[in-house]
């Protein structure tokens, strides 16, 4: 039934059911939060025997590490740095593994750029007169808002089904040497679920850029975060800058982050020895090393990629059929109704909703007040604002399955409550 | 023996029998370092155990936090930062417990405060034509290498036996605006072992500063780190900068990376509320939160701060024959000479010696050329050089007691042969 074919009496109609049933919602009190990518219990359950290493066996040595619990080794314990190698499809050399958030390491990477400027940058990026980034939207709101911290300003850039719109991208990075970077979740993009093209990886690696200092911030957030068993491929961006001359162009980033614990996972970054030789001198003098026990008892394990692949299973397991059920619901609630679409990823930790443009923000004000929190509208945006308020970024892995069932059923009735009313004032 | 008052004959005598016994020395090929400031391993065995939790018990909520392995509570676990507010002896709403390094919270103290300002700043530190920081020295080579990195000019503060020269500090910081802040090991000093007395403490609270945003960068990195049953105390200067009405002018930083494991410990810096406020703030920006595993391991082994101090006498046991050796070969070898003065500190990491005017560089360097490797003579001092070229940092902690034997009596050597060299060209 295609809602927005109805008469306006068929539409009040609608209306008044739907709002009698979103006040039965409300009447429940709910208190339930959709608002972050934040893993489950049962997911964080997986991996607490990794906490018995290297205790259990008291192993503080390794072939390369005098003694894991002492001072040293900067850019991390080498049997960590060839686990994220494998991750990241790249060499040992050409990684850097530091603590428990990825994300510092971009905003540490952005502000070494800010006061110091990358290899090979002919200033600071902080002493121009402008520095700007080019923002794949929607997108993730913590790159945006490290940008909108140091003043850097953002540039939207449509998201397509094959990655950020490349024509526009090209375009502007060719023209505008005071664009010094992108954003990039290549691999079931926060929070639309899609994948780069080989196409456009390449045409990332290869594009001429006017700043020679440009630097693709790929942050591979959910490289082995796999829901099916026909996973996404993503193409090696760091190969691919290397065989079209740009070697030193991408900055990628990594983490366990939702492989072992949010907050005490591990992340690295990866680039060209030449990034990763000036990172680690500038990082020598921040740091006497990262935490290489908590490196060990990853390394421990998983041993390798393999291991974590298999570990990854185990959470898919109890994702899926979250993910399934957001699904079968907006299908059974507003599929054919012609006011409302939706990502179906493959991996990742979201699902993207579109509402007809204006929506958005009352759809989240709405569901809020009947007691379930989304993420904010337009968060997935520069500066929060959605041009065409009507994305919502839906984030399923953390309520239990019964939660997000009743959530998601509220949303809908929000969701279909605020097209109406939409159409009734066209 | 004055050595400074034998005759160039006698003095020549004895030179060749220590040139003699140096050739013993460097003949038997020796590979000791007592460069850095490093636990031995008898001290990291000590907190093993502590690795046990939380997965012991399998503890990961706590009276504050629903889970300790999900995301969150970027300014610490609140057991965490109780514990520290003890260490500290500041309130918890004052304190932001991090990772690892207390080093990288100083650092990213100075690269924020350059790059938005601290609390209270009129401008970002970066913006303005010149900063300066005042450096008591000798001190800590780490805090000169951040100052240095970001072109923050370096003064050399005169260091005194109760603290620095506070006549020279008070009058420097009163006249000029461009000097923003001053390092401060206050207790053990890094490397002369003193601890600032109270008057000096009184001074820094109280002093006039030109620049409105002064901050005092107080890394109380020893300040549970005993040797002696009758420790140094040292007045609370949060406590002085707000009776002073000065409450925002301090941070404050330790760390248990001398109490459990240098790559694994934990870190945490104090300050007023305001000034944790802003800080906090910004560091949701770069961080969704700390490690709070680790952080809750070191609550769950400490419990408080009698179960640290009862921790760190087992630290001074194994510590204090260190000490005592290296005080003990070089009053044998040394004393009375008139050609070497040293501290004997009742805690921390460090004994600080000093060779005559111009000596300390040759004392280093034949000391290396003979297997031996100290920290670089200069290296206490910004820039790396001492304008007396004098002072050589002796850290005992590390070698095994028979190495530091070998080592000591090997660098008494060095400073008589170079002494003497240096008195018989006057």
């Amino acid at each position: 039934m295609d809602i927005t074919k109805l008469s306006r009496e068929e539409l009040g109609k609608r209306l008044s059911e739907l709002e009698k049933e979103y006040e039965q919602f409300r009447a429940k009190g709910l208190k339930l939060d959709m608002s972050r990518g934040k893993p489950c219990k049962e997911q964080l359950d997986l991996s607490v025997e990794m906490l018995a290493y290297p205790y259990r066996d008291r192993i503080f040595k390794t072939a390369s590490c005098a003694d894991i619990r002492n001072y040293g080794l900067v850019d991390g314990l080498p049997e960590a740095k060839e686990l994220f190698a494998q991750i990241l499809g790249v060499s040992a050399a050409e990684v850097i593994v530091g603590n428990n958030s990825s994300l510092s390491m971009m905003y540490d990477s952005i502000s070494r750029a800010m006061t110091f400027g990358v290899y090979g940058s002919p200033a600071p990026w902080g002493r121009l007169p402008k520095v700007k980034f080019l923002c794949p939207s929607p997108g993730y709101d913590r790159h945006f808002a490290i940008c909108e911290l140091f003043g850097i300003e953002m540039i939207t850039i449509d998201m397509k089904d094959d990655g950020p719109d490349m024509d526009t991208v090209e375009r502007l990075a060719s023209e505008d040497d005071s664009i010094k970077g992108i954003w990039c979740t290549p691999k079931y993009s926060n929070p639309t679920g899609n994948t780069y093209s080989d196409d456009v990886v390449e045409r990332l690696a290869s594009m001429h850029t006017a700043a020679k200092d440009f630097r693709i911030f790929w942050d591979n957030a959910y490289v082995v975060h796999h829901l099916t068993d026909k996973p996404d491929s993503l193409k090696n961006i760091l190969e691919a800058c290397k065989k079209a001359g740009n070697p030193d162009r991408v900055f990628m980033f990594a983490s366990t982050s939702k492989i072992t614990f949010p907050g005490s996972g591990v992340a690295a970054m990866a680039a060209s020895e030449n990034n990763i030789d000036l990172i680690k001198k500038q990082l020598g003098i921040r740091t006497i090393g990262p935490d290489k026990i908590n490196q060990l008892r990853h390394v421990m394990f998983f041993r390798d990629l393999a291991g974590i692949e298999e570990h990854m299973k185990k959470h898919a397991a109890i994702l899926k059929p979250k993910f399934d059920m957001v699904n079968s619901i907006l299908e059974s609630r507003l599929g054919g109704k012609n006011i409302a679409s939706w990502s179906k990823p493959n991996g990742g930790y979201f699902i993207s909703f579109d509402t007809l443009p204006g929506c958005a923000s009352a759809v989240v004000k709405m569901a809020g007040e009947a007691g379930v929190v989304f993420t904010p509208a337009g968060a997935t945006y520069p500066y929060g604002k959605d041009p065409q308020d009507r994305n919502i970024r839906i984030a399923p892995t953390l309520p239990p399955i019964g939660e997000l069932k009743t959530a998601m059923e509220l949303m809908c009735i929000c969701v279909e409550i605020v097209s109406i009313r939409k159409l009734l004032t066209v």
